[in-house]
């Protein structure tokens, strides 16, 4: 059958983080809960890509008819993780207009004279868009963590205070999807030599990404603190592999499909008189003919 | 050949508007400059794309780098001509991460408080992005001019303020890439009806558009005047049949590409030691081994 889904278990559940998840035993080649080939991959994420496409559209129709949804997918990863790349190939399936793709780097000084989630808040996407997060305030407890750019105490609030701030982001009607892309340290090197080695990707190599990994271990521990402190029923975290490209674009096309059915959304009702406005129609018809 | 791109002058000096344009003599069904089918559009639709995700990539990695060079489409068109149309198809060719699409609707009152150009400034894309206006400040000379929602004397001057404007904005590094959709008033009605027949359409309905409709000839006059007087060397216009989807979508595409071609951006040039950061990796591997 050309329709298989090739899932065996939904990558909500299969990647959703639970109680005792360690990364340490992770294994980032892995395909978790689906049992096809890359090619059988790319065919499905085509047809859930034209899926997404409908889906996003009928978000959009909602929000210009008033309603209150929207849609926030946050993207974490060590550097060459594949981020960028969910970007294009997963949000490249739909209207542009409906998305508003985000990269938080380092700080501006005058985003660091604000609390952490100013810059944050700032960037939600409006009603009836999907909005995208390459990096975001988890980053204060990431690299911030790892490299004490602030006290110990400061940063060990800012779990609580994250999980408060997402849990009123998603009352007001913002369905959060947070993925975590964990490459293997021997991926990652693969992918920083293949940036140097082509004069085209240059401008993505950055020497200082040698560096950072120089703190893996210490990255891990951050991003297990992570998991274990802000993984909550409102904004739930999932893993995904990302060794396998494939894999990951996949996975994160059906989170963010998935996450869209359920807020089974139809088309919205006509607010105008359907009948009233065919006749106006015809009337405009027959006096220009 | 497959490769024949079927453009027998190109739409940039096809369709750029001259000295003494009459766009009452105007036909919106005509394919100016093309002499392929549909079909044939589609497939160079599909080449241009790949070329056009190419140059985007390069004028984000410039933007990286420090570049200071944008590009900005302005879309304009009566309703119904396929400015959403544009964007869904045309940009969402490239990366979402280089686009920044923003729909100019009726002002807020914040906007209202301020001069006519603040709030479309503020929109101006980044270095290294493409900005995408679906409307844009020439709705002020427009559907302004068209209802009177200013004094003449307000709106008589905005031509040459918008002139200027533009003038300092491509000064600044933004190419100006500026579409007006034309689309016949029959195919208009054709498009009105089917939005009502489709109830997966009629978010997109909307009753005032027949009564916009009804002012066809004096926003004919105040689009003529339009490209009289805001066609200028730093900021031409371009008129675009739009009554062929497929047409509108393939000329916007060639527009935007060959737009992107004449800034003749390379990659940028590593900004580390190449050799180094090879030996750092090859140090890497063999401690990890």
């Amino acid at each position: 059958m050309g329709k298989r889904s090739h899932w065996r278990e939904h990558p909500a559940h299969a990647l959703r983080v639970d109680h005792g998840f360690r990364l340490e035993s992770f294994d980032a080649a892995a395909t978790p809960g689906f049992e096809g080939a890359q090619k059988h991959a790319e065919r499905l994420m085509e047809r859930r890509g034209a899926d997404l496409a409908e889906l996003q559209e009928r978000l959009y129709a909602h929000g210009r008819a008033g309603g209150d949804r929207s849609m926030l997918l946050v993207l974490q990863g060590m550097d060459t993780a594949g981020k960028g790349g969910i970007v294009r190939h997963v949000l490249g399936m739909v209207d542009p207009q409906g998305v508003a793709s985000r990269g938080f780097g380092v700080p501006t000084e005058e985003e660091r004279a604000h609390h952490f989630l100013w810059r944050i808040d700032r960037a939600l996407p409006q009603a009836g868009r999907i909005g995208v997060f390459d990096r975001s305030h988890y980053e204060d407890v990431l690299v911030v963590r790892v490299h004490g750019l602030v006290p110990e105490a400061v940063w060990q609030g800012r779990y609580s205070e994250i999980n408060e701030w997402e849990a009123q982001v998603a009352e007001r009607g913002t369905t959060i999807v947070k993925c975590a892309l964990m490459v293997s340290p021997e991926e990652q090197l693969n992918r920083i030599e293949e940036r140097l080695e082509r004069p085209d990707k240059h401008w993505k190599y950055n020497p200082g990404d040698l560096d950072e990994r120089a703190h893996w271990p210490a990255y891990m521990e951050a991003y297990q603190a992570v998991l274990d402190r802000t993984s909550t029923p409102s904004a739930p975290w999932h893993v995904i592999p990302a060794d396998n490209k494939w894999y990951a674009r996949l996975a994160v096309t059906e989170l963010l499909a998935s996450a869209l059915e359920s807020l089974e959304l139809g088309w919205p009702q006509a607010d105008f008189d359907v009948q009233a406005e065919r006749e106006r129609i015809a009337r405009l018809r027959s006096k220009e003919v």
